[in-house]
Formats: structure tokens, sequence, C-alpha cells
């Protein structure tokens, strides 16, 4: 190995400016010797050249088995989409000792926050009040707030209690509000630790006033948000969609906001973007958000504040502890779609 | 005195119903003798009649010096509008030792939760986003996010530190915001037991990324935020007015908003209803609410509460700890407007 | 009145130097007119002479009716010992819209710290394990904690929701300990707030693991609680008197703790100094603090700072929000000793 | 493989009794097969013989490579120690993807509680003045906290930011105090989030006035707090020794407190039990613990909780997320002991 750890930053379809902002790249560079591909996906004649000498990849590249079989040094590679997807032969990393890292934590708080703002918009009906003054029908003080409902001590529920889930925590916890959690991956014990109570999909879904989905997509999983379990939730409730749209079966889900049992906002769609004619872009109880939540420039830039950190750990022979793990037991579960561009 | 207390409830324009939820009510008819009158104010014959004896009056009845020189046994005054009201002779209450309240407490939190969902609104772009989804405008990703912020760890000033001010503290706590202060009748002291920092006017304005404003209106600062105050703002910032319209220059408020130098909410309005031409009504970057935060159920039913549990501690020899109280120093110098209706 | 209002300073037993910083005193002789006197209380021709001329008093200084007659200019009188003592004619201040203030809320803090760090210690022998090591009769691991428990979770009682259980409060949250309170001053409504528990007294010491006392003593309460109150505290309980010794019936106390009932620990006792020959000295089972919780330097400052700071505020025409104020229903109620000497 | 999983149970020096409480005991029962030895290790024939079969072993079992090769249904190795020690070859665990966990996690909160009291202790002399009463040698009042210094607001050094320092953050955080944090191995972006500042050991060192020691050994760092770094340690100041004794060259240490230097906790030493004559026992400024804070029965038993907790989820699949995780990077540098009894 060279005196100078190797690395590939090969972050298509993100670039280097969208993830690293000057002091982080300045962080990055002093680091060792860096190969940058930034237009386009790093050519295969490339990586092939340098895989066995480099010591941390930064991007999405392909790893089948054959060119990690070659890849002697790899110590860490860093998928800075935010997903775990199929083009690394994970049980090859694994037993190799190479960690395979994410940065989606990067997203939780932008999300949560809005999350949170959401909630509260739905709960109090701002979104829709401001609608209704723009049109004239506004009314006044407490007429203005038939529907609405103090969000400060609504019981809450939270399906999946994942890096999402936990960001907010901390944001409920001045508003009183008990929490239930529905998460089959996370242990009660967990939960219990951040104040809620563990609780069955059901449950959650029936005795919750405000409820937000973070749940990720897995091969077992899909659409399990299905017309049987809005058909539980409580007339005049809050439902926030904010993980992916595969999760709710969404038909289902809309028919029901524009039928007024619940309230909803959701940051996602089956099809992005919308057709311009899709029904769903008139649905009054709905709040809409085009999958900005967390897409911003804040977000980007803390990707490469946390690959640039856990590199930094990786190149001086410690464990990375600021992205997410690809672990062995669950990684082949994932339903990522790749971004299709930032 | 009789052996039982007479308490006079006079909530005009507020209701019985509207201000006791059935358990308070309970509470409150346990407490001794009720004389009730809660269509229209009571009328001056039936509170000349029974003023000698009361010991509670409950509402906004006229209390001038004459009747209270005949408020032998009165111990307090609740108004339960959340205002002073100039319709009681203030120093023969201060000189009798007659507490004189009102129930503005209730009506924080409602305002306050109301204020941080906007205050992310703003920063986020969320009702705007919402709207370009109607008319088929939105963007996504990274790109919807043009000219938004994330909130967390933003800078945040607070014009007005009373009771609103001190319901949406805690709420900021977990998104790390540096929060500066702007009061001339709090002490820093006290500012800075709230983890706040005490600053000018003008600093306030000029570095803080998010403005709420809650100062109420006195003899003393009407229009004080002014076209000049306004231009210190920072643009692209998000400046959020939900104590009352007086206290700004609502024209120059308008034009600067309009002309995009920063995003803006407001619960209150000049005149309300605001006309149906008002261009206030189109303008792109503010938030529209119709006075409506405040006024909710909940908040009705609190106003109850605060009122009859200090009822229950003056009717022991107590004093009074949930209402707000009527300070000799301070009480003249208030300009409410009396509650047109609820 | 002379442009320049005139303070009068008379902190004896205190003295300038103990409560007043280099800043503070800076502060407050830049506020007007002072007359200090600081070696014995301030003589009575020196008052007397003054009196009609002072704005503000700060110190211990007998305010009979007569005095008070004549103070045409007087706003506010703080006592800086942190009692309402009984040279003062109360109804006069009332009625003339004096201010009375004290300045205890300075010793919350100090004493909460104190209080908090003394209770874990009673629940984990801390104390008690390093006398266990100066004898050479410690024990190692696991057997050195039989009788201990975990403080992280337990029940928790508060008699007394003054200023220093509210400033205990927030110390305890990170504890994720359940709050029972009792006091019968304070409405249910505050406590709840609080995030706490009202109670009766007997379920607060009957069903906490930790109780805390921080009662005051009033004309009513004397030794209220009794060898019936221990009675009913859970054997291997921790019991904290951090207020007056005359709350308790200090006999039933001793003997109670002496025979193991349950660990205490108490600052206060009913002699002070303690004889030499007191056999509370020996008590195993007590945490023995000689009346030090409070009397720290900071806290003396810190009166200071309390006193400018609503100095200020009055001499603006403002109300003071920083000292605690004497309310005319229970300022006769209170039982304070003066203090000899700081 | 067997329908039902076969479990090892060998906690020795551990019983089953001691770390599973019956709720948590039952739980275990239900997941599998449990084959449980209670009495000395498990002999290594019974080891031998089930080896191939087990899919979890609960305790210390020698794992060498031999054992490894023929476990081809083993998933975790659960140490109740509280160590990872170096009976087992960890790189074959790691290659075949099977978890190595140790529970040290449950000592967290225990020992949290206990250095936070500790910590105030020595800024507020609660154990020496308890210990000056017994004596007769007390003072009271401001005399009595000569040297004391308030902790709420005091500069906190913490070293080691593992475990013990994640669970006592939150405990400090109504106390306001400024926390630097030096850890080289958590990277700079942590400890932000943690709301510390992250900072080189000689500058803890110089200006904190609490300093909190929770670094474990490791074959770099033994004996790293020498005398030069006690040195740098500030005049008054509190230093709590609560990890290992080898962190620190003990002489030194025990030199510098009995100097009166600063004042200080341990609650290790660097043998134990710690001789009947040895000087540490008589030095004045020390406040002494024999290895007890974190070996409490509520601890034991949340060994038990977090074992069984992590079981579940791996006999799901699922990744273990209780237990701390041996890391490929790190556990050969562990220099931990194995524990003697409980």
């Amino acid at each position: 190995m060279a005196a100078e750890p190797l690395i590939l930053v090969d972050p298509h379809p993100r670039t280097v400016d969208l993830i690293f902002d000057e002091a982080t790249r300045e962080r990055l560079f002093g680091l060792g010797q860096l190969v940058v591909h930034d237009d386009g996906p790093m050519p295969a004649e490339v990586v092939d050249d340098l895989i066995a000498q480099a010591t941390v990849i930064i991007g999405q590249t392909d790893l089948p088995i054959e060119r990690l079989a070659r890849a002697a040094n790899l110590r860490a590679v860093f998928n800075v989409e935010g997903n775990f997807l199929p083009n690394i032969d994970y049980d090859t990393c694994f037993a190799h000792g190479i960690r395979v890292l994410n940065a989606s934590p990067a997203f939780s708080l932008p999300v949560a926050e809005a999350a949170l703002a959401m909630a509260i918009d739905l709960a109090r009906g701002i979104t829709a009040a401001d609608r209704a003054m723009r049109t004239g029908s506004e009314r006044y003080g407490l007429e203005a707030n038939e529907g609405s409902f103090l969000f400060s001590g609504s019981t809450v529920g939270i399906v999946g209690f994942g890096d999402l889930a936990r960001a907010l925590r901390p944001l409920l916890a001045p508003f009183g509000c008990p929490v239930k959690v529905y998460d089959p991956w996370v242990p009660d014990r967990l939960i219990v630790e951040s104040g809620c109570t563990p609780a069955p999909l059901e449950d959650v879904l029936a005795t919750s006033k405000v409820i937000f989905v973070f749940a990720s997509v897995t091969s077992e999983n899909e659409g399990f948000l299905d017309d049987r379990a809005f058909s539980l939730i409580q007339p005049g409730s809050a439902f926030l969609l904010m993980s992916r749209a595969a999760v709710v079966d969404f038909d289902a889900f809309v028919r029901r906001v524009s039928a007024g049992q619940f309230r909803a906002a959701t940051d996602v769609f089956p099809q992005e973007p919308v057709a311009a004619d899709d029904p769903v872009r008139k649905v009054e109880g709905l709040l809409l958000s085009a999958h900005r939540t967390g897409g911003m420039v804040e977000a980007f830039h803390d990707i490469g504040r946390l690959v640039v950190s856990d590199t930094e750990l990786v190149l001086k022979g410690l464990p990375p502890v600021s992205c997410k793990r690809a672990e062995p037991e669950t990684v082949g579960l994932m339903r990522s779609k790749p971004v299709a561009k930032s």
C-alpha cells in the first residue's frame, strides 16, 4: 500500500460540489490521494485500474465479487445517495471486513422538522386556512378552527422507528404527547428508552390522533398500509407519509383522505413527477409536498460531513460511527430505488 | 357575608358553555352561590343589587369607583376575554386588595405551537409548495427548496417576552437555535435564565433568520415595527406577527413582504374581517391566518379551568397563581380592544 | 421628588460586599443617590430623616405604620435575607402600592442541586460507602450495594412546591422519575403543568421511594410531619429535609432514621449550632449538613443581582419580576426567623 | 438445524439468577432449547458436544478457532461481564458473521447517576461536611462552604465519550454546564451533536472545573493521565475517576489530591480490595467508592434484558441493537480484566 491512502470519489448522480462544502472538501483532500470522477459514473476501466489500491470508495460504484476480489486494501464504501443498492456484493464485503455505509442520516433532521410542522399544520389547519383566505372564504376565531385540534398533548403514533423517527422524537418532547411506536425490527426496550410505548400496528393506527409513517420499504412490507389499515384510523386524525409511497396502498390512501375520514400530508408519490392531471393535486384534506422534505442544500452538505467524518476514523483504523452501516441480516431486504438525480 | 360566597358570572361576549367544560362547571358550581347571566351583559340593576355581597366576579362587568365602593366582600375579578379593559377602576381595586385577573394564559400554548409550525413552514416553504402542487407548478427535491432554509439551528429573534414567548421557548429548545430577545419590560436576568440572549430591537431584527413578534400593544409602542425596522431584516428571513396588528406599520409590512425581502406570516390584520378585495390576500410570500391561532375550543375551556383554579385559591384566602394579574404599574398602559365576539 | 431617586441600603445582618459583586454594585450605584449603612442596622434617626425622600429600601429596615405614613415616594422594599419579617406594616404597603420583596429565589438553585446530590447519595449509599472505606469496613461490587437502589426511575415525592421544588424539578427531569407533589397552596393545574401528579400528603409519603421536604413554616403547619406521618414512609426509602426543622417533629424523625426505617438527609436542625453531644451526630443512616446548602457566595451575589434587577424595573415604573413578592393573603402566615448572621 | 434454536447459557462468574429476573428468564426460556450451566464455567466437553448445534451462546465461553470452525449455526455470542475477553477468535467470528456482543450498557446509567452525585458532592463538599459534623468540627452557612462551588453552570470536562459519558450527558443538561470532551475515537461531529465541544486532553484538563474520566483501558492509553496531566488541573477543581484505575498514574493522582490541588472521587483502585493500611483510605479530599457504582442488582438484571432483547432479534434474523458490538477495528486493543466475581 502506498504511503497515502487512495480514495475514489464517484458520487454520480450526486456531484462533489453538491455534497462537500468548502471546509469539508478541504478536510477530504487532506486525507490521502484522491481520484475524483464527477461527470457521470466513474468509468469501469478507471475503477478496475485503481481498485487494488483503493482504501475508500465514496460513491455508488459497482462492486461485484470479481472487483472485490482484487480490492485488497479496501476498508470502506460510502453510498452518498442514502440507499444500499444491489450493485455491491455485500457478503464479500462483510467477510473481508469492508464497511459499507450510507449517508442517509443527513436527511433525518430536515425530514423530521418538516414532519413536525406538517403535523401541526394538519392539526391546526394552517395551510388550509391560508388557502381559504386567498379565496375569500375564511372564517375568524373559533369558527375558523372547526375540525382543528391542539397538537400539544395529542396521542401520536409512529410507524417505523429508524433514523427519521429518532430525529423527530426530541422535537416532540416538549409537546407532552404520549407516543406509541410500531416497528417489528426494533426491540421494545429501545422504544421504551426513547420515552415511547411499543404497540402493534393496529393499535397505533386506531388510537393515535397524529400518525407519522417513516417506515422504509423492504421486500416484506410493500403496501402494508392498505385499505383495512386506513379503516382503523380515527375520524379527524392526521396521517403523515414521510418515507416511501410503496409502503401504502396509495389509491386507498387518497380515497380515504378525499372522503374526509382524516387529514393527511405526503412527501412521496408512486410516480414522481406527479402527472399534471393526477386528481391527487386537488384533494382538499391533503397537504402536498413534492418529495422535498429531505433534499435541502444543508442535507447534501451534511452527507459530505458524515462521509469525511467516518473516512477519518476508518483511516485511523477505527470503526465508523456517523453513517448508517449495511447490516448482514437486513441489507438484502431493502428495496431502494436509486436516485434519478438530486 | 353569607356562609356561601356569592360568585357573579357575567362572561359576555363569551358564554358559560364556551369557557367551562362540564367538569370545570361542576367544580365552579360547588364553590358557592352562583348568579349567572349568559345572554348579553349582566344588567346593571342585577349587578348593583348583588355587588355588596359578591366575593368573586367572573366576566367583563363594569366596575367604576362607585360600584367598587359598595363591593365590600369582593376579592377577585376575572376577565375571561384575555384583556384588561378600561371599565374597571383599577386603583380602587389595588387599594382594597381586590385581585383583577385575566385568563390570557389560556391562549399561550395554542398560539405558540401554531407559531412554531408557521415558522418552520416559512423556512421550508411548506404552504407555498402545497400551493405550487395544486397549480401544477411544483418542482422536486433540491430544486423545490430554492429559498428554503433549515429551521434547526437557525438564529431566532423574539420581540416581546410575555406568556406567548415563554410558551414557545420550550418548543424551540430541541432545535438548537440561538435565541435573542427584545423586551424592555423584562430584565436581562430572566431572559438569560430562559436560555436566550437579551438584545436591542435593531440587533434582533438584523441578525435573526426567524423573527417572532409577540409584543402586545401599549400606549407607547403602537407601530414601533415601522418601515425602518423592517429595512433591517435580512433578505430571505422569516417574520411572524402573532400578537396585534397595531404593533407594526401594516402597510410597510405588506409592502416589504410583497417585494420579496422576507417571507412572513400574520395571524392579525388592522381590520378584521379583512376586506374581500384587500390585496393582502394575494401576497405570495405571506402565510395568512384569520386571527385563528388562539381561538380554539381547547383554549376557551382552559379559560374556565384557569378561572376556577384561581377562584378556589382566592376563596381559601390564598393568592391566585394561574391567571395573569393586573399590575398597578402597567395596567394603565394596555391598549386592548374588547372582543366583538369569540 | 429629587431628580435622582434615593435608595437606602441597610442590609444588616448581610453586608454590601456579601450581596453585591463588583459588577452589580456598579449597576446599583448608577441607579440614583445611595445612602448605605453597612455596619449594623441603619440608625433610626437616619431612616427617619430620609424616609420621606426614599424611593427604594434595600434591607430589613423597620417600617411601622408611622414611618410608612411619611414614605410618600417609597415604591419598593427589598428584604435581602430571604424572609418576610414582622417589622413591616404590610397592609399599609399594599394599600399604598409599595412592593415588598425578598431575594429568596437566590437560594433555590444552590439548595436544589445539593438536594439532588443528597438524594442520589442516600439511594446509592455514597457518603456511607466513603465512611466504610475510611474505617476499612468496605465491601466491593454487588455486596457493597446492599440497601442501595437506583435513583433513576424511582418514585419521587415532593412536599412543598415553592421556589426550591421548582428549581429541583428540571434537574429531576432526565431521571425519568414519576413525581408526586403535596402542596395545599398550589393548584393541581400548576403541578400537572410541571409534569408532576398532585397527591395528598399521606399518599406522597406512602408511595415515594425518595421524599423531598421543601415546605416552609407557617402558623398552620408547624410539626405537621410527625411520627404518624413518618410511619407511612416505606422501609428503605430516602427522606430529605431541606427547608426548616420546624416542619417536622425532629425527635420522631431522628428516632425513625436511627431505627433504620429509612435513610435521610437534613440541612436543618432545631438548634443551630447543634450541641456538641447531640446524638444526632452519630446517626448512621442520616446525611448531616450544617445549614449549608443555600449559603454560598454565588447565592449571596445572586441576591444582589435579583435586587438590582427589580430595582431597575421599579424605577422605570414597571412591576418587579425577579424577587419574591409579599402577598396580602399569605404574608401574615409566614413564620420566619431573622438570620442571626450569614 | 433443529426446529428450536439451541442456546448455551454459560454465565460464570455471573449466575443465571443474578442476571435474569423472573420475567426476563421466562422470555429467554421461550426462545428455544436452553442448556444452562451455572455452577462454574460450562465444561469443555459439554461445549464441544453442543457447539455445532448452538445458535446463541450467552456467557464467557472459550471460543478458539477450532471450536468456531465447528460452530456452523452460531450467530451470536454474548459476554455478560461487560468485557471483550481474549478467549475468542474474533477474526473468525467477523468473517463468519457471528455477532460478538457484551452487555456493558447495563452499567451506564448506574455509573452515570452516581458520577453526577459525586461531582456535586465534590463541588459542594457534601460528604466532607457530613464527616465534619460527625467529629464536631462543622461550620455553618457561608463559612461551611469555603472551597465549595456551585455545580450548576460550572465548566465540565469529559475524558472518554463512550456509553458512560453518553448516559451522563442528559443528566447534565439541566445544569447548563458548558461541556468539553476529549475522545480520540469519537468524531467531532458526534460530540457536537451531543451539545459538547471537542477539545484536546490538555484543554479539557486545564479549563474544566469538573472533570469526569470515563475512558476505558486500551493497549495504547495505560497511564495516560500522568503527573504532567494532573499538573494542568485548576486548583480547587473536582476530578472523578469512574472507569479503570489503569488509565491514571494512581500514585501521582493520590499525591496531587493529598496535597490539596483538587478534590477527587474514585470508584476504582489499582488493587481491589484495597490493602487495609493503604494510605489512600485517609486522603481528606478524596471521595472513596469501592468499585460499587456499577454493580447494582438493577444493572445485573438489565444485563439479562439486554441479552434477551438482542437474542430475540438475532433469532428473527435481524441485527442486534441493544448490546455493545465487538468491532473488528478495536476489539484487539481492549485491555479488560475478567471479573473475579460479581
